[in-house]
């Protein structure tokens, strides 16, 4: 116990106790003084020795543990990790590993270079021709002869005045109604979400996800050093019961949601679930981050609203990208902000790039206000609204019947389940082979490295490439199942999740 | 009709001659001879008697309304906005709080917008007029000829290859040598340190900046939940008794620092200092982030290599900005990153806004490609370095003898001290009332709420107005000084700093 007697806790200090004392142990770690395998004091030892209550020192153990300082074993106690520098390498693949998640993000925008003649259902990004240049030069040029210098001097960091104005009218359109001191203009979404991490999580805060979700946005709220909260998001929105037993225990800072065609799964919040969220949020105090990034790719009769236009109680901040739809390499995004974060935000903005580009603000303004905008949101309705349709027939005709999935009502994916037990990770690799690819469900999720579910999307494929690339993939889901049912003890194809 | 004979165009400057148009009627309402309320002609009238395009006149109308000089009436046409003080004021706190860091960032940056007859040595920022947006329109047209939708899409998040190369070579010239592996494109300046903040920085992590130091920095530091350690500057770098005493003790995750021009003081390190620097970071194995924002503005005949040209253990990361020399809304600089960092940095920046604009940097490649770089240096430097003589020589003639200060050997600043126990605070105060205004030195320690000494910059000021500014200056602290001497308990500005 002897190196124990050196902790010095001071509770007049802003520093909540726990943090004092992790950053303490994690010192002893880091400069040797307690050695690998070696078992930390007892809860209730160390707390008396310390005069403070035995939960400060659970919650500076679980930070430990979550950091990969220490390891526990359920009943014999906490130790100091035997392999402190694999542990906190962990995150990171190992080369042998094919499914490295940075490998996936990266296809999902369509940064890796496959060969040319792969079939990508990985990318959900748009290709280069479906990208309004010319009309987007005309722009750029406009604005160029009409400000000139002022296009590239610093600008206001919460955003170009009028375009905040322009998105005000866009906004309506939407049911959303808002004045322009609300908007904070980013560099697209996934700064949005960065931002909103700086803002509102500090160290050892909470916060919710649907699982599977974004990983871009795992990535954010991890590098906070927060704790996130998986609740599985089913056909018609999160779980609500699990849910609200997680806003009971954890108070988490926010719930991070994509009510329209979520990312990875497609599903769509129903009405119902929208209104027992915002109460949740309400009841339980916390905020919802709506991210929504591909809301106008509605291909059925249903309108669906964002939740943002029935937040009566102010409780939801919302992100709007406009990279999915319009030009990904653009970086331009905004958020609608409820006034009690909105120093915070600004803050946190300015720390991160003072301000996006004028020059893009300002083109995307005279963009938004010359109304053609509207013009291109058809023109991308129209072409994949055909890719959809034809996507769904051929997982109507190729897909064997064991795989189950969802009819999406928009947005540019599909996401389906091989059998209980199977590993889309394998079916991934046996694909590969065959120059199609798509993304395993296991980069959707913050813990899993293998999952039954993988996601497919027609944002970068035309329409024959679609028909022919189902049709591989159900092809050899089909041979795979039956080489399983073959040999049963399935070493081959299904395989427990790990 | 009368005052406007008087507008003379010059289609032969590089000016834009709605810029010319804009410029000459700011000074007609500055000077009174334009009245509140009163008209301006019509467009068409206007654009005939200066035998000019009328889209000139509109966008010289446009651009008095945006700065709050004209309001317009629909259907009317475009009067002299009556109450020019208080628009001009909106952005200003209230007189009670006037200290505020964020004012002063602002204006650090050009984002205030004060009194129109102000002379501002507060901002560090270029002028519109200065930017080269001509060559850049020309090289963002020719981007958009050759790659179309390629700008557009997502980037590479290390960024654009071709960039990284172009930036290889303007390093080499600065003694440089890197591969384009090495280098990590950012959305300018403050990005790339909260990219690095996000990297090495873990909640807890001490850090160590010059004191005083920039204000952005710290912000970005102190979200991340890290210790700010403060160790003195002197003008031939930073104390390196105090740095070692603080490197054996806090073991610091790196030590910020910028070697040429430091802001806000404008020192330089000397090669002594530079050398002894290195050799502490390796003997305590620690990382330097080294911020060149402004190391081409060197007036003096010395070569200011960066501390990157001799880091020859690979402890130094390298900041390199365009903003201040070049143009600050277009939000683009780039790291030069130490092999052991890169992936952590590459992580973060991915985290951040996934990747820097596409059309920017492939436009800033070409810029860089034609050579058109080193003319606009060239050119800046000649801006530049007049005004530095003027503002060195009216600091010369009109500073009382009490005021210290360092004659830098280049970038865009003065760094002054009142005599001990003086208030730079106060001194604003005055000096705000005579339409004179310059950043107190408390906004760049991290804990002081005053401090005698104030930031001079000629970024923003024309020379004429430079002489003029400088002797309004001396004159209110010969006043100051003089009243101080006859009330010797100092009530009214000798005081004791906060």
């Amino acid at each position: 116990m002897s190196v124990f007697v050196s902790i010095q806790l001071d509770k007049s200090k802003d520093e909540p106790l726990y943090i004092q004392l992790y950053l303490q142990l994690r010192q002893m770690i880091e400069q040797g003084r307690l050695k690998p395998d070696e078992k930390l004091p007892p809860i209730r030892k160390l707390s008396e020795q310390l005069k403070i209550n035995s939960v400060t020192v659970v919650n500076a153990y679980k930070l430990l543990e979550q950091h990969g300082y220490v390891y526990s074993r359920v009943g014999s106690g906490t130790y100091i990790s035997d392999n402190l520098h694999n542990q906190l390498h962990q995150l990171e693949p190992p080369e042998t590993e094919p499914f490295r998640e940075e490998e996936f993000r990266l296809m999902d925008q369509g940064q890796i270079h496959i060969r040319s003649n792969t079939i990508n259902f990985a990318s959900a990004t748009p290709t280069p021709e479906l990208f309004p240049v010319e009309d987007f030069k005309n722009v750029l040029n406009e604005v160029l002869d009409r400000d000139g210098g002022f296009a590239f001097g610093y600008q206001e960091s919460q955003g170009f005045f009028p375009l905040r104005e322009s998105i005000t009218a866009y906004l309506r359109y939407y049911g959303i109604e808002k004045t322009p001191e609300c908007i904070q203009i980013i560099s697209g979404a996934q700064q949005g979400i960065d931002v909103l991490a700086k803002a509102l999580l500090n160290f050892g805060d909470c916060l919710v996800v649907e699982s599977p979700t974004y990983t871009g946005a795992i990535a954010a709220f991890r590098s906070r050093g927060a704790k996130i909260i998986e609740v599985p998001i089913e056909k018609d929105g999160i779980n609500l019961e699990v849910l609200e037993k997680k806003l009971k225990k954890f108070h988490p800072k926010f719930i991070y949601v994509m009510p329209n065609f979520q990312n990875p799964t497609g599903y769509c919040y129903s009405l119902k679930k929208r209104k027992a969220l915002l109460q949740l949020a309400k009841q339980y105090d916390t905020l919802i981050i709506e991210d929504d990034y591909l809301s106008e790719l509605n291909f059925s009769r249903k309108k669906l609203a964002p939740l943002k236009a029935i937040d009566h109680y102010n409780k939801v901040v919302y992100i709007k990208s406009f990279s999915k739809i319009f030009m990904p390499g653009l970086r331009l995004a905004f958020l609608v902000l409820p006034e009690q974060i909105y120093n915070d935000v600004l803050a946190a903005k300015h720390t991160s790039d003072i301000s996006t580009s004028g020059l893009t603000q300002r083109a995307f303004d005279l963009y938004l206000r010359k109304g053609i905008w509207q013009k291109h949101i058809q023109y991308m309705q129209k072409i994949y609204k055909e890719r959809y349709k034809v996507m769904s027939e051929a997982l109507e005709n190729f897909m064997p019947k064991e795989i189950d999935y969802h009819l999406p009502e928009g947005g540019l994916t599909f996401w389906l389940a091989l059998p209980e037990g199977c590993s889309s990770n394998k079916l991934y690799l046996e694909c590969r082979e065959k120059d199609v690819v798509f993304v395993p469900g296991s980069v959707f999720y913050s813990t899993q490295k293998d999952s039954r579910y993988f996601r497919l999307s027609f944002a970068a494929v035309y329409p024959e490439e679609i028909k022919k690339g189902i049709r591989i993939l159900g092809n050899t889901i089909n041979h795979l199942l039956k080489n399983n049912t073959k040999n049963k003890k399935g070493t081959n194809y299904y395989t427990p999740l790990l």
